[in-house]
């Protein structure tokens, strides 16, 4: 087992309806050195990339990207999840659905972040059926922008997202793919990598 | 100036309706470099206090949040704006207005996170009429910790926040404090401090 997985294995919590809870080191209290080690192994794998920019999607996403950011050395964009007042002009946007918050959102990103110069990482903690990536994808492709890798930390194996993705061609290294987990025992089981 | 003001003198866009984008650089577009520099510099404002963690709101105080807790070498635990599926059991709640979404929102942190041994840093990056901060003291309260600090990036000196706060007995630093803005020429008037 990597890293991450040894936290998910001790500190993560199964729950009926294929939840895993992990809300005590990445997604609601984060625990900072791991989200470091989490940027360091980001670069690490796409070190080889010309990564210019690092964009995620609000909220739990943002902590990640900044670390990943910092390693490349590159600024950090996060795609919002409704119009703002205080986001005008022209934006890319597409529709995204929430499995988490099982509702659907649009998410912006402002046109002058995103240009055909950009070589973009996609950074999000969770992929299951990967709505949210696809909305980054789709906004990346707006914008003219390379999309060079995507990283997600946790990736539930048994659904679609991962498949999805890869099949369009993408690079995408999740640091975990959980491809089981049983809510009685608490057992977690990870795809060998 | 300060480094922050210089930044935002730099690269800060004056609207109509007392609104500052900072959006190239602080929350949309995060700069990685300056965000670690206002860790650094909270850490030095706040460095007599015990501090045992950062709470801060979604989304764009956890970027911020996240290089102040590292400086501190302690975890950093977000505010979320809905219930969601994923937070269940007992959760401290607090009503919170939204000034530039004109909406309210419930914030919850889940009572797994914060107990009555923590000694709190509360960032947000903007501080207007104090709706956020006082949520998060609320919750901060209601958990029996202790707030030894609020730190803002920027507030704006010309609506109530600010003084609500500081008249309640906190400690609060804001690394920059607007007190004016003018959308025809695009001046910005900080405030001495």
């Amino acid at each position: 087992m990597n890293f991450l997985e040894k936290r998910i294995a001790k500190d993560g919590i199964v729950k009926p309806g294929n939840v895993l809870k992990v809300d005590s080191f990445l997604n609601h209290q984060m625990d900072i050195a791991l989200m470091e080690e989490i940027g360091r192994e980001f670069h690490r794998r796409f070190a080889d990339q010309p990564i210019t920019k690092v964009l995620t999607i609000e909220a739990s996403g943002i902590g990640i990207a900044c670390f990943v950011a910092k390693e490349f050395g590159v600024p950090m964009v996060f795609a919002k999840k409704s119009k703002s007042i205080n986001i005008e002009g022209e934006m890319y946007i597409a529709e995204v659905e929430s499995f988490t918050h099982k509702n659907k959102n649009q998410i912006i990103v402002s046109k002058k972040f995103l240009g055909s110069e950009d070589h973009l990482l996609i950074i999000d903690d969770f992929l299951a059926n990967g709505c949210a990536l696809q909305g980054l994808i789709s906004i990346a492709e707006e914008a003219g922008a390379s999309v060079e890798g995507l990283g997600i930390v946790i990736e539930k194996g048994f659904q679609i997202g991962g498949r999805v993705i890869r099949n369009l061609g993408y690079r995408l290294e999740s640091l975990a793919i959980v491809d089981a987990m049983d809510p009685e025992t608490g057992t977690i089981t990870f795809r060998e990598q």
